[in-house]
């Protein structure tokens, strides 16, 4: 049995190689040097067992995700991921479950270029809270507010996965190959995407809620209406055969934790968004346009609304 | 019962007093533009019910307590607080309760100039994480790491009130006016003093958990030793009364929240600290000198060690 000092220099402490890092973990706080000229973009989640990822799954799953979720944020404003600090509760200090954790935090966190830079451990719930930290150049960031009427509204890779990945979970499954547990449990965050669209997408959002729950936001955001072709979802590979047409459909739209990208794009630039994003491996799919009529046209009835907090929506 | 974006909006979006946020609460991320020149100085804190703070204490307590014990971190640098984020779980979303709680976290933004600047609130056990970011010259952060045998060793305010106030708590002390009490659920982050001590101090950590426990960390950074005068220790108005002499010198040596600094100091620069710290209202008591003889002399045997957890320390 470790103590917090401890545990933290075990698992948590590596030589940062980011030289915007004056002096890492170890002191009352961590001191970074911000590239002069660019501004920051900082967000916050957290992740607690059974609220938002199973106590019983993968520690290496549980630690890369709870980052993938925060870093997703800075991938929907366009920002470069830099330095991250994680907050991490559990109920024992247990050596091998920590290991994998950190293995699977630091796994995404070399990927994504981020550096941990701060931590606190404490005995609690098992729950993970991740501040990130990135840059951008002042005026480049993607907001949720800038999408006109006459866009073209599209999502990268793919959708219905994070919920159809939950019920194969519930269901039994734990084959991390299995492409719906991969896209619920490893979530990629698409920071080299939404920094690729930096200077073509006019809004961006990560569907985090759900597809028409984050449609909204950036619909209220902007001021627009949209018009879907359910047609063109692009669905998760397996996510027809486990959940039926139907199911499937659902999950694409209400269902949450997908940590794609829904940006708007002026028609003109979708061809030179579609390719950038190819180059990166990350297919960008054309789901439907923006109107100045307000509200969502083309979506069947009675699709479930997205996950939220205190509602009781899905899961 | 409000979702939460509605929570959200309702009791933590204010409008930034800070022309650094260029970007507030309400899209992926929020955006900050740094101070050019300075560096950032970061730090992640989570209280927890029942492990770091009593699950009834008052809502004000909670919120302005979870944000002291970030803001202590940025006071031990020397860091002028700048952003903070924070992030909330809770069992269920009661509006008085919220309400107070975020009286208690905004009143102490006000008086340390921190602006909240990003959220997340979720359900699940009552517990607060709070991100801080403070701003500072480069090359001028206090470390743990730059003491030296010879210096005087001093710390801000009174010592033993939190863990003296944790005991009233349990004892079935309500009243905030108490002071052990107040020292405990209200603690004053030494945000001002840190500054005032920048240019004066060799180094300097917070009392977070116990002022033998934190020594220890500034002596293995610095490489000293010390010797400790316990008649010199500055008791908290109370403590010898409620815990006899014997207890209030365990508490103000091994308890724990105290949130007070423990600096290093130059003995030719001691009284110029004390008159800057003087114009603040802020207490210095030397309670001891460093040497080249590693270990600490001059504590009584048999005092607990400080506050750590899955160690199963104070308190």
């Amino acid at each position: 049995m470790y103590g917090e000092f401890e545990l933290i220099a075990r698992y948590f402490t590596r030589q940062p190689n980011d030289d915007g890092v004056l002096l890492g973990v170890g002191d009352d706080c961590t001191l970074l040097q911000p590239t002069p000229g660019y501004c920051l973009a900082v967000s916050v989640d957290t992740s607690i067992a059974d609220v938002h990822f199973p106590a019983e799954a993968p520690a290496y799953a549980i630690g890369y995700r709870a980052l993938a979720v925060s870093l997703s944020d800075l991938a929907a404003m366009g920002a470069t991921p830099r330095w991250c600090l994680m907050a991490l509760s559990l109920p024992e200090a247990c050596e091998a479950w920590l290991s994998e954790f950190a293995r699977g935090f630091h796994a995404l966190c070399d990927s994504c270029g981020a550096t941990l830079v701060g931590g606190d451990i404490a005995r609690g719930e098992l729950s993970v809270g991740v501040t990130v930290h990135g840059e951008l150049p002042p005026g480049t960031a993607l907001r949720r507010s800038g999408a006109q009427p006459g866009d073209v509204l599209a999502v990268t890779g793919s959708l219905g996965g994070g919920h159809g990945g939950l019920l194969a979970w519930q269901q039994g499954e734990r084959d991390l190959d299995d492409p719906l547990l991969a896209a619920y449990l490893l979530p990629q965050p698409r920071v080299e995407a939404g920094q690729a669209l930096r200077d073509l997408a006019t809004a961006a959002i990560d569907i985090s809620d759900g597809l028409l729950a984050d449609l909204q936001h950036l619909r209220e955001a902007s001021g627009v209406g949209a018009d879907i072709d359910v047609e063109a979802l692009p669905l998760t590979r397996g996510l027809v055969e486990r959940l039926g047409e139907t199911g499937a459909l659902h999950a694409a739209l209400g269902g949450g934790d997908d940590y794609e990208l829904l940006v708007s794009l002026p028609p003109a630039v979708v061809r030179q968004a579609r390719q950038r994003l190819k180059a990166l491996g990350v297919p960008l799919t054309v789901i439907g346009r923006l109107s100045s009529e307000q509200g969502v046209r083309g979506v069947p009835e009675s699709v479930p609304s997205g996950w939220q907090h205190f509602h009781g929506g899905t899961p």
